[in-house]
């Protein structure tokens, strides 16, 4: 298969790349480096990275920022950090990519554990993955031409626990071998409609 | 108690004015009817609100609009429909009402069965359901002074079903009642962090 994988520089990104890459051509996306570059936030860059990268037999989005703050000062800018990036970039990842999809092709979106197992601080990322994973729930029975559509959903990577330290009381970081496998079951397994966790 | 309801003409907002005004005195808030009016898709206009409004024992949100349509044509300023007046006039509600509810008093929004039982051109609302219900789900181990925050999570209202007639096939209407009662629950109850369903 020809893969895209947007945020393929990121923890998440590297470990489905990693995985995928045993068997199929990958290709990267990035803000600023990879194979093609895009701001997924414009559907304008979408589209113009679509016309130049071609057809894909699955594409997979790995990318997103949320804001972490207490949700007592939270901003209605702040909260629409994540919406944007997280969120939005992903849809216009799908809503652009369904015109360069081969029939039967898959999208595989990453959501996050903290809507099922929310920490303080969390509620913008909470909320995004809410939507992510409702967003493939309800896809999957709208999508044409055979195509899948699933969420991923990590928890902490053990090689970002370091770097998350003291937000995330009691969380079992997990390896990116496991994340990674995620990534393959949604892409070469035959589920569609699906939040595949990964904690 | 007093409370403000949000979007208090509307189908849902109806219903749980007619059950919480039984016992409390309600307050309610429209796009450009009401005891107040607002653009909750505007912070300004939200915090303008409150300033005139005043302090409430429980907010209650049954505004918002999603977009129906083919996910295959939808385009991103169609799907930001439902993620800017569902998802983000809600959220502006909590993050200004934050600063004009009574210690011990509760947040109620409203998202929707399309999250938990899709229906095809469903998927903006999905997604924005699932935005609120995961949102909630967060906040509530994230808000100070003892305050709750719950969603309700309405499936097709009877007086409804006409307007969207063949959109939920196998769908079991629900009555405004019904519906009331749920709101109810949440607001004169001890839940928090939960998704009261009423369908």
């Amino acid at each position: 298969m020809r893969i895209l994988i947007a945020g393929a520089h990121g923890a998440v990104g590297r470990a489905a790349a990693a995985e995928l890459g045993k068997r199929h051509t990958i290709v990267t996306l990035g803000r600023s480096k990879g194979d093609f570059t895009a701001d997924l936030m414009k559907p304008d860059s979408v589209s113009a990275m679509f016309a130049k990268a071609g057809q894909f037999d699955a594409i997979v989005s790995c990318t997103g920022h949320t804001y972490f703050g207490p949700l007592a000062t939270m901003t209605a800018a702040q909260f629409m950090t994540g919406v944007n990036d997280k969120l939005m970039g992903q849809i216009n990842l799908v809503l652009e990519g369904l015109k360069h999809i081969a029939d039967g092709g898959s999208f595989t979106l990453t959501s996050g554990i903290l809507d099922r197992d929310p920490v303080r601080q969390g509620v913008n990322a909470a909320a995004v993955n809410g939507a992510i994973d409702a967003f493939v729930f309800a896809a999957a029975i709208d999508l044409p031409r055979g195509l899948r559509i699933n969420a991923v959903s990590p928890g902490l990577l053990e090689e970002s626990a370091k770097k998350y330290e003291g937000f995330f009381p009691g969380h079992h970081p997990v390896s990116s071998a496991r994340v990674g496998l995620a990534y393959a079951k949604s892409v070469e397994g035959g589920l569609t409609g699906k939040v595949i966790t990964a904690d």
